[in-house]
């Protein structure tokens, strides 16, 4: 049985519910410490609502204590804004305790090249939670797509649009208070929607295709706003092909409408964020098939991951249960001396780092007349 | 907080799994008793990885215990085969305890009968897990018809098809373990198809619309098999209109696929369990309206209910764990005192009876020339 | 080059110019007299638009004029409303002139029989256009069902359902003037919905499947108006299958919605009417194939059939146009005394007889207290 | 009566017959002269399957004979390749003949200049049939923005994508004929991607939000043919607007696949072509409208165009027809010295260039590593 500690997540958020219920799913991982707010009452609600053994009013006490108790927590889970994830994430790192953290990773690129080597050199386990690498079908994707399925990747098409922030455009300051720090560069950084559900995209292509962006060109728009609420985005693999990625949070009628569609030079694949248990695969000059998730015609090793029988909706917190999952597999074996090498899993520090130099090179390029920035 | 504890659910099955995991998305209750197989070593292995206090070889000595514990369970989960629902709840029930039961109730309307005698003696809690009664939209759509958006209703359509029987139709005994019990009149009683799934439409139906089933006429077809596969079934509501019913483990491709259309002489509306975050409406000589779970448009009692955000889907643990809520909410309610009146809740021990109702009607008129039946 | 007549179908009228037009593309037949409308100068008007040759006042001088003339028509299309098919018809059969007539065929069992006899006695081609027949995946439906592609049919579902009656619900005598003779028995027969497309469904099955209805029994709902508005079937094919069938005039928001899904022991096919050119195919056990028209994997002699490209909507007048082309392509064979041997062809007498003793059993059952019909 | 004549368009062909069934739909019109085919004997199977009054062996004598003819055709249909639009088109407006020409329109932006400085100066009709503007659904979407029904354009996305190239890919040569000229420059072009179906997505947006492109930046892939078979391309309206547009033949699963998206601060509207009667509006905060042509909801001018009732699909040769109603309309206006003033009508010359500017700014920003390209 492992323990772990969150910092974040208090009672009154979404994301923090989300990860606790997930893992909720392993009995192998029990809550037992956590700095849930700087408000302290809020920080208690938590801690009763949940029976955590031990609260700490700021985070780097926790990492300290933690780090230094014989049965401190295996890992934390940092689930705050994004401009205190570095900070916490280090702190968490140097005192020996393995990290999962929301995306993006940090602001900087200097940030997460530094939690980079830190890793590396205490050789520990970090994991930044790009949700939908957790559904079964993308791992079902990622599996078709290496056995060489739909063969030389030409052309990527993906997008993840939303609409929460529209009332921002038509009616600045009335949109809900959770988007209030998504706009403001102190707590969201350079960006606000490449940075939320942009890097979603460029985490996902990476993950499911292997791809690797060589060069990228970008226009955003602020349509007002202080920090860029749409953005087009043409990419250049180290394979040559090209990809468009398209993120906004001012699509009318669109709510977590992340798109991702794959054409190779022997067929194609297609996943939808919001139908999660299809995924549609077309060989080269025949009819596409609607492949379901949990069905006997999925290759085994992908099928054994489903907790859910098939027809029955997967869901949200299953996503990230399989995510925990991996996490945990991983933290056990390095305890145990054990290897872990599976190839679908969590992604990595080094997806963190990724996902960082993506929304820079986006910005910057924006801000450079749409011209091509490496990567 | 309360506890609770389980009958059936071994690690090898399914279901267990996921009525634990539902409720463990409510930290109002903690498992802590359970006889979750006759076989020993199944038993402890569920008390390990769950850390289960008390476990127990057999339900009647389980339900003697805790009855008489002043600690003992506040409710039990009955996740065994149908054949066993009646012995089991009757006991726990007899002992002062709540029941939460998997459907159908029990074999005979006798039974049925006896057992709902026995709740309201006791003004026991007694929840019926028709699934998909805990989808946030089956809740909306339960409230719209409730509030006239569709006005008389005229013809209702609905079905619920699976194809996982159907190899015991083309080669008879190769189906996978889990239908072995389904195809045994002595574990499944006089149905197989419509007593598994049938029986949800029944009860979907009467959840949302209110309209009770005042006869029915039905074919069944058993392939070959000693029970259903396959059934049609024209009812007549109390108001006079008819719907069709058609369920079927036999449709190649069909999953898990409750689809159901209500139309009323101002709109109709169209839920599909394989999509559950979609709800279809279209007013009288309007455009149809896509409403998806979680939105702003959504009236405010039911968007409450929303533990996801829009367009991040809900899942099936989150269907159980809303119905868990609700059963959780009604017992705390009832040890303090304090009236449990909520519009859209879980189904209840008169649910279980209609279904067995049905059940019977069914396969009689299957029986008898597809007569009519009255219920 | 063929020449054809036409009876009823004024340009105020709709059916009357789809078929003008779906013949119009076939360029082996023109249309040469008529007799549009008892209304003289609706009469002249369709003559002027089309530079008709001959036009008439009465169908019966038409089919004599015509059967003595030389160089009279090939054939005659009857567009007229439901009472009146069986008079005109008989009067162009009797001169010898091929017939091609709107569904459902006529009002007797004993009119249809007739109809059939004299078809037989002269030798004639007599087509009725069940429109739906003429969609080029229809027909490759039916190829994959005799090829033997899902086996042995275990279960048939079939609806057909629009809304365009329901204002007759509520405000009775408001809907459009199209609607008016429909809901006349004097002109409708003994139903308006069964007859006007449950008929639909009836032919739709039997030809693409090949099965015989047994026997049936039903439903009907008047809703207060004479003739039925909403109608439930369930039939018992020869091969000892059911089938449920469903159609409705008063089903919110649906517009033209012949639904068809066939169920056998290898696999299944899915088709709609209003997305025409998709196939749904499931081979028993593996994903769902979405099979589209016009692709070089549908076999051969169907992939010819198309007269447009891939993706390309086909749309209501190709239907219309395919049906037409094969009674052209028959007649034409007739007369060159060459044989006409197709295995997807048109929608004959028989098929139109059998229409008739459809609803006619429908409506028997429904007033015989939903008993079983032999038909 | 109007008389018209064609150029290209042999029996063989495709695109040919399209237009003459299409203009069939309207009796308004009667072909009379052609020059289907430099092929003789192709010329005359034409003739003889249409009755054609008049055949020529070349262009320009058809265009100057038609020209001196006092019963000469009103106007002159272009199917031919695109390397000869230009010529053919010239000489028919040089004999003051109406011309309909299939897009592109020409190879240059000079000849397009030439051919619209021509159309002016004689006051011709000259239209370019951009297929997809004949649909009623597109013309409800031009007149629902033009209305203001989405507000002002935040975003557009729109896609045409197909696959019926992917074989040059992989086994260069091997495609069917029919795309053997479209990947010779010489025939072609110096694009044959975007100019074969990106220009239409560049005119349908032009034409149903009315925005101006200002400049555009492009990536191309041709994967080791001559020309582009794929493109990504990013532009800049004159409102401050983005859209992303992305053309492709050779994705995989993708037949005709023209998919468009327009997302304003106050709605959005969505179409595709394989699914033409179908439109998807959301209105602010609202849920998703689905709406269908032909319905009584569609405001009534746009209703009035449907020749088809809802429900009905009405496929690509209504959509030719719908803008060769408009063509005919103007034609015979200016005959009778009547104003055409028609809101949503034909893509005129104008619509023609700007498709040939558009080709051009796409290849030369791809050939300009990507850079801005005014237009």
């Amino acid at each position: 049985m492992l323990t772990y500690g969150m910092v974040g997540g208090s009672m009154s958020g979404f994301i923090g519910e989300v990860h606790r219920k997930a893992i909720n799913f392993d009995p192998r991982a029990k809550m037992v410490a956590g700095c849930f707010s700087t408000d302290d009452a809020k920080n208690k609600q938590v801690q009763e609502v949940y029976s955590v053994d031990r609260i700490y009013s700021n985070y780097s006490e926790m990492a300290q204590a933690e780090g230094q108790r014989p049965d401190g927590i295996d890992f934390v889970v940092i689930v705050t804004p994004n401009s205190t994830h570095y900070d916490i994430a280090k702190h968490f790192l140097l005192n020996g305790i393995n990290v999962v953290c929301e995306k993006p990773l940090c602001f900087s690129i200097e940030q997460a090249e530094d939690l980079e080597r830190i890793v590396k050199e205490k050789n520990l386990v970090f994991a930044v939670t790009y949700t939908y690498t957790g559904y079964t079908l993308t791992r079902v994707m990622k599996e078709m797509i290496a056995e060489g399925k739909i063969g030389n990747i030409l052309s990527v098409n993906a997008e993840y649009i939303q609409d929460w922030l529209l009332d921002e455009v038509t009616s600045p300051g009335s949109a809900n208070n959770l988007s209030v720090w998504r706009k403001d560069p102190k707590l969201s950084g350079i960006s606000n929607c490449v940075g939320d559900i942009g890097s979603h995209i460029e985490n996902y292509i990476q993950y499911v295709t292997g791809l690797k962006i060589k060069r990228l060109l970008a226009t955003t728009n602020t349509f007002g706003q202080k920090l860029d609420l749409n953005a087009n985005i043409i990419v250049e693999y180290d394979n040559g092909a090209n990809g468009a990625y398209w993120c906004s949070q001012v699509a009318s009628g669109r709510l977590n409408d992340l798109y991702v569609r794959i054409y190779g030079d022997l067929g194609s694949l297609e996943w939808r964020q919001e139908q999660p248990d299809v995924l549609k695969y077309t060989p080269k000059g025949q009819a596409t098939e609607v492949i379901s998730r949990g069905t006997s015609y999925i290759k085994e090793n992908s099928a054994s991951e489903a907790r859910v029988p098939s027809g029955h909706p997967e869901g949200l917190f299953v996503a990230f249960a399989n995510i925990y999952r991996d996490v945990i597999s991983d933290i056990i074996a390095r305890k145990n001396n054990e290897p872990f090498n599976k190839f679908c899993s969590y992604p990595s520090i080094t997806d963190g780092l990724n996902g960082v130099k993506f929304i820079h090179a986006v910005i910057n390029s924006a801000k450079n007349n749409s011209g091509w920035q490496e990567i």
